[in-house]
């Protein structure tokens, strides 16, 4: 176990699910931390670069100690501070939670997140126009996700089973972000991930790291 | 520990380095393992979509466990079975292990095998004609994940330090494929990649997963 004198500094854009990840992790294991925002673009720039050569987010600082790449991170921080343990013991559920960590970075972000939150929510913040054409392309891999995540979840409270586990943490941001679309909470009406998500949405490491899309505009 | 008179099963198409890597894990562990091997195309029908619904390889069933995912089931075989462990304790050393994992996955994957050995190595054996505008296009690529490994090795005769992780068995296939092109080769020339790739070279385990696509072709 580290001590939490070293200070923690996440990198991000706000509203970005990933960055919010690492900061839901941070409030669960009780960590303070601090958020150096990124604008639009700015991770694509030197400054941010020297941290991540890839420019994407988030990065994370503690003391001169910087790792990059969201599931390292959120291992890293379950590991270094004291705290709930956010992982699983067992050994399938362990698996479970691993398997449903890349599933988001596999399908859920890049064939879901990146398509309806980010047409319906994100675009028009960003002057854009939503297009339609690829929501609608979306849709069914929307439904094949939740199917998915369903059977997982299989009648368990959480992924890994009975306590909140990186799985869970990491796919809040996302299905929150889909639930606030109309076809997303169409995809997720009846299923055990809308149950699922009304569980998480009641923890205040959720309700602290929440994105205020109107104070991001200003 | 988990017994390994339960079979091991892993289902990918000969040649994937996704699915190779598993049989590397397998074999560094020492625990027997049966190949089920599929055609291209064959991922994406009914048969192996009730396996993986996703239909990309690979999957592996231990006994009545199903899991896929490579990550997960690289985690699993390490946790699952005795033998050498695949994971260092250091918590940095573990950090960079996962960071690389996830490099690959986001970049390596994604930017350099999916383009310059594919369409230099696989798409000739598919009786498609290698696309150098892609190939072109992807050498910056090449050179900034080669640059960026580079950095984390720094030294160190392996991702993780003095012995062999996860990251080191995942990242071999890629890199092995890579250097087998000529862009690859060039890419590669005098980087520590390149001697980290001899090194890994001369391991049983990967000298036993070598794919020979003649035979595949056969």
């Amino acid at each position: 176990m580290s001590s939490v004198s070293s200070p923690v500094v996440i990198h991000t854009i706000p509203g970005s699910p990933y960055g919010r990840v690492v900061m839901i992790a941070l409030e669960e294991k009780a960590v303070p931390y601090r958020v150096a925002a990124l604008g639009f673009g700015d991770a694509k720039l030197p400054p941010y670069l020297s941290l991540q050569p890839f420019g994407r987010i988030p990065v994370m600082q503690h003391g001169d100690f910087t790792l990059y790449e969201t599931q390292a991170i959120l291992r890293y921080v379950d590991r270094a501070f004291e705290g709930t343990a956010l992982q699983p013991t067992e050994l399938k559920a362990l698996a479970r939670m691993d398997q449903v960590m890349n599933i988001i970075d596999w399908y859920l972000f890049p064939q879901v997140t990146a398509t309806i939150p980010f047409q319906r929510i994100i675009a028009p913040l960003l002057g854009r126009q939503t297009d339609e054409t690829v929501v609608a392309a979306a849709v069914p891999h929307a439904h094949q996700c939740a199917g998915v995540l369903d059977a997982i979840l299989a009648g368990k409270p959480y992924v890994g089973g009975d306590a909140i586990s990186l799985a869970d943490i990491m796919l809040v941001t996302h299905i929150e972000y889909l639930s606030k679309t109309p076809e997303g909470a169409e995809v997720l009406k009846g299923t055990q991930l809308a149950a699922w998500l009304d569980r998480m949405e009641t923890r205040d490491s959720v309700k602290a790291t929440a994105w205020r899309p109107q104070s991001a505009a200003a």
